[in-house]
């Protein structure tokens, strides 16, 4: 077991600097879109290995592009004129020896299904059968042709040299930006107000006790019959915006919605599918939010992307996923930590419970020290690691936070 | 012109915390090949706007994908097996009226040669004739047909909501990382080395006064006759590394060369090309280094890409640039600035010179306060934000850094 | 008007030579999937511009690539392993002005719907969601930029110099080939025999008056519980064949069944879809059947593809439907024709009503002189001609034959 | 050995009837283009498979896609807007084990680079690396893998049922069509009239004694400054073509040259690279000229696509090869044939000397009778079946008449 290292950061909490940016990008994003998918054709490769082989089998599919479609959306109607193109590319195990049998693995069918599925649960008006064409560029791994992972040491080892951050506890500008996209991308609210597209942006920028926060939501354009409509239904998402976000703190927060609408010159944000996608925004996989769903600037982070990699021995994304959990959990349990960061570095061929480095540090509140907290932080962080296979079901079951 | 922040950090400086991390992919890794691939086309489009129509014109291709491809590398030999796939995506204008006729733009022709000249300038060995197989998906703009942009204003309005953020000075750590990859990839060590490949990656972890640098370098097998070739290749690199190290810093630094190399088990480093794309390494558009040319998750940074997008109003791109240079500038001019941030915010729509938000955060020497480095601070972010367009060209003609 | 050519072969009919050759490709065979896929574009561009602006407009999507997938069939299952790929290429009018605003045509979409639902519809275990890659390179026109097809002349104008033949009637043998895979594509004998595929190769040989017929049928394995089964289906299947054939003629018929099977080597013709398409066999548009649905080397045919060709001014499509009618209506109208063959001749440029040559070539019963059926064959050819524009419709409802 | 069929055809020679229409697409034509990249891609991975493991190994790329590009051209200069994309698909033998070592085979390399070889050697203008997407759907074999070709048996055995058709003589309809285009793209006419594009295509309608001959020939825009070199260029071609014609019949031949061409309205035939797939003009392989070099409606022929198969035992190859062979053989040999046909069909599994079919059908002059030549006809197909395996090194060298 590698040692803890824990630091004091003689640094102000974030949420007492004087300027603070955050931002989300919604699950409708063209860059989320392209995490999900990614991520979507990982987990079922490693549920098909799983049932199929008794064990998640090397894949890496982390890279992603989607380009933008072209669409004509108007007051009531309109249509997506070219489809969106979606792909998903990396590596995958495409042969296995069984029963002294070379079975293949039905990779191309498993990743066109996992994608349009993805599509389908994650997007209302967005028809994958006509609005996407689905592509892939997945290859067979170089060197693991018909092998299974070792099994005989418990824990796997790392792929790679990767870094892991996360941190607790979220400020309360972090808060917001991370609530009114869940609000406004939530089922209930759908319901209440389905003209939401689920292309929803938010940009929280604090300035001392003062939040300009800047939301950017697609519309659903057969759902907005005319102009004044689409007023009243964003009317009302400001108003419910503002409701909430009064709830969440006292900051003086001033709402801009849909801050490109010219209601004179007839700019309005409409898609026919609910996303900027359709009419030319693109993505790259692990462009957007980071793994606790949020872009914050003043924080320490990675730049790994945990979409699309192996939830088996990829440090790239079970570092990132660990650290954040030991963050909240030292948050949580350790007291007098105003803001803690959990860094954690792989290296490759390590068993993946022992890191390079695993570092904690911590802004403490005034007067305390590092010392009376050190054993703890340790004890939280070598605790996590060592069940650091415990996060591969959970990745699996989708029950973690990656990028949304 | 927008009101400039300044606030005093107090916090370490960066050189003064216990644990630091910095990466630097090199000039042949695959991200930052299509960084450079995805940058290559703006600058190519760029200059074909400005020849032809007097200005740049709109276009955006922050999008790319490399699918790596297979290899059959061995001492004295080798050879590709399945090409590189290279995509740059997103949109350009593609139509402009002149002289009341309407001219396309060889928007296909003009992305092709870019992407194949960059590769023949960066990569020694890579030949893009028969090794890559290169694709672009850039569609014409949606609202921009056939339009300049709009020079009644003096300056460009941005396009988007984008966040820059630029520091300075670089920590000891941060120098060895950079200066190490620029060295082993300079043309000098490439004459006197030829066998290193381009795809060089350097990890420095600073644990206290203590350096853990980890460098992983493609060599090139045709120039690597035999094991004993490439063993005394890389016992010279090491001692090349080990010596440049120690002008640069007095810090204790360790230095690991291709860890992943088993010689035992005939484990080595080689490549036909000079890169892991050959064989199998993917990358997308921004997923390297940052716009100093580095990744130091410790520091605050942007999650934006550089490359690709459009030098006159993209401010993912301008911001980023400028926040580097007024951080730099800062850090020069201002005495007693131990770390500064300059952090920019555009509003889409705004001149780019007026930002949403500007705003300086200075570590200070101790008893050093910020009421007397206000001005200077305040001066110089102005000065920079009225000479933004001055970028554009430095941009074209590839003086500046933006992710390289 | 053009004058209507009428020769005499002094021939001998092809239903009197020694030896003949006939061919048909089944409807789930890759050349005629391609074939319909191209055909499905263009019936859905036609009836699109038709119901949106009044008119057909130019387009062309006659050609066209399918990349066979992987599958993995067995006995009661199996799976497609890697998808088809099916791309249509060509160009359409891509946008429209009406009523002083310039509409997109949505091309994509309505590309990528078409070639799911002819898929559907022709294929009843081909899941195209899962199973197929949907593609297309679709470009606006060069020089129709936004126009309709001139309105002003009662005929359109011919695309191209193109040739079209047809021949009546039908040998035996080519009744033969043609009426097996009919008879077992048809709906009451998939329900029937269900287990047998969609993608049927008839293949019939005549040496004198024997003829020996070669048919390859996939079967559908999840429907083939074990190797029994499978042989009873084709034995039940052979045997209706030959039943079939009886009735059609007395000539001497071996008919042999899935050749390629080799029970001894566990060789049998399983697919998991119904078509070869699945394993790698690849099609190209334009490669199959001729436009009476046959392959007969010993006719005069032309090798215009017709499928993905514009109804409307392309004669490569017209005139080989045109010629076939004319034919078919000369054998039936006139008296002592053993053979005839018409062939058209367009110009570009010309109405499509006047071909460069309008020739009929007639074989004649013993005794029989051209000059006594001058006449009627002039005059059906010319009122076959005069009323080209009725093909049109009958085409887009898909009531005429083009290939399959 | 199979016994020879041959048959008394009792109909009149082609070079007698009353009508005859044949069409040669030049070496410049999409699709001929299409089958070249085809087939330059089969002999490239051939030359591989024979030199490292000392056979042809398993492949067939019989299938491709030319989509045309966008162009715009004038006189004196214009571009290449949008690139020509070729793809080239089907299968090869992508692993071979030799010395008890699975080897890769280099198929995306090997592919690229001769399509990319191709291209050059056969355009002038056409630059691959800035006017050409090179991509290719090549997987490997579903049952051949690692094998090689049985080399038990003398003869290789059929891989399908393919049909093979070869006539002789030409016609004199037919000399003519032929050596116009082979004149006009000759490298002695290219260097006298270089303005001249590869693309040509001739079509020639006799009608009884009377020709009209229609060539439509690209130029090269750079190469022709204005509108009156352009006249005389053509004017210069016009003349040099009737000329050539006078000196291959006496026919009364009317040259129309670019017929599509309206001076008074500023339409010319103008290409940037000699070929109008720059322009939007598609390919298929398979589409274009049969094995002799032309299109000719009123003889048999075989619809198999000769370019991109196996020169080892894909029939639909060598039997077009060797019947074509074994009729001009019997033409030169044989004294009173007048038309010749020689037809073969092979049957899957079969050794490839010995087809299901071999028949050679004769028109003789008056008076002759088949018994009189039967034998010799006889020796010379038996003759060329049994040196079939003769052709591979033929096809490879280039030396035999394909599609061009």
């Amino acid at each position: 077991m590698a040692a803890v290292h824990v630091e004091q950061l003689r640094n102000q909490a974030v949420e007492d600097l004087e300027v603070e940016i955050v931002e989300r990008k919604g699950k409708g994003h063209p860059d989320t879109l392209i995490d999900g998918a990614a991520e979507a054709v990982s987990i079922a490769l490693s549920n098909y290995y799983l049932k199929e082989y008794g064990a998640v089998l090397h894949h890496n599919v982390d890279k992603g592009l989607l380009v933008g479609g072209r669409s004509n959306p108007r007051f009531g109607g309109g249509e997506v004129v070219e489809p969106i193109y979606i792909c998903v590319a990396g590596r995958a195990t495409s042969f296995v020896t069984k029963d002294g049998k070379v079975d293949p693995v039905p990779i191309g069918r498993i990743t066109v299904s996992a994608i349009r599925d993805f599509l389908n649960n994650t997007m209302r008006f967005l028809e994958p059968e006509s609005n996407v064409l689905i592509d892939y560029r997945i290859k067979q791994g170089s060197t693991d042709l018909m092998s299974l992972f070792d099994k005989s040491t418990e824990f796997p080892r790392s792929n790679d040299t990767s870094v892991g951050v996360g941190y607790a506890p979220l400020t309360p500008t972090e808060q917001i930006v991370m609530q009114v996209e869940r609000y406004l991308n939530s089922s209930k609210t759908k319901k209440e107000l389905p003209e939401l597209g689920e292309d929803i942006k938010v940009m929280g920028v604090r300035n001392n006790r003062k939040i300009g926060l800047t939301v950017a939501s697609a519309s659903i354009s057969h759902l907005m019959p005319d102009r004044s409509h689409y007023e009243n239904v964003f009317q009302e998402t400001k108003s419910r915006v503002e409701d909430l976000v009064s709830r969440i703190t006292d900051l003086n927060v001033n709402v801009s919605l849909n801050a490109g609408d010219d209601y004179s010159k007839n700019v309005f944000y409409l898609t026919v599918t609910g996303t900027s996608a359709e009419s030319g925004d693109d993505g790259n996989t692990g462009r957007g939010n980071r793994g606790n769903g949020l872009i914050a600037p003043m924080r320490q982070y990675s730049m790994e992307a945990a979409a699309g990699k192996n939830p088996v021995n990829h440090t790239g994304k079970l570092f990132n996923v660990l650290a954040q959990r030991a963050a909240e959990r030292i948050h949580r349990e350790v007291s007098g930590v105003r803001d803690v960061y959990v860094r954690l570095l792989s290296r490759i061929g390590n068993p993946i419970n022992i890191p390079e480095l695993a570092s904690a540090a911590l802004v403490l509140e005034d007067g305390k020290s590092v010392s009376s907290s050190q054993g703890d932080v340790e004890g939280i962080v070598s605790d996590e690691l060592s069940r650091i296979t415990e996060l591969t079901p959970k990745i699996l079951a989708g029950s973690v936070s990656l990028y949304y």
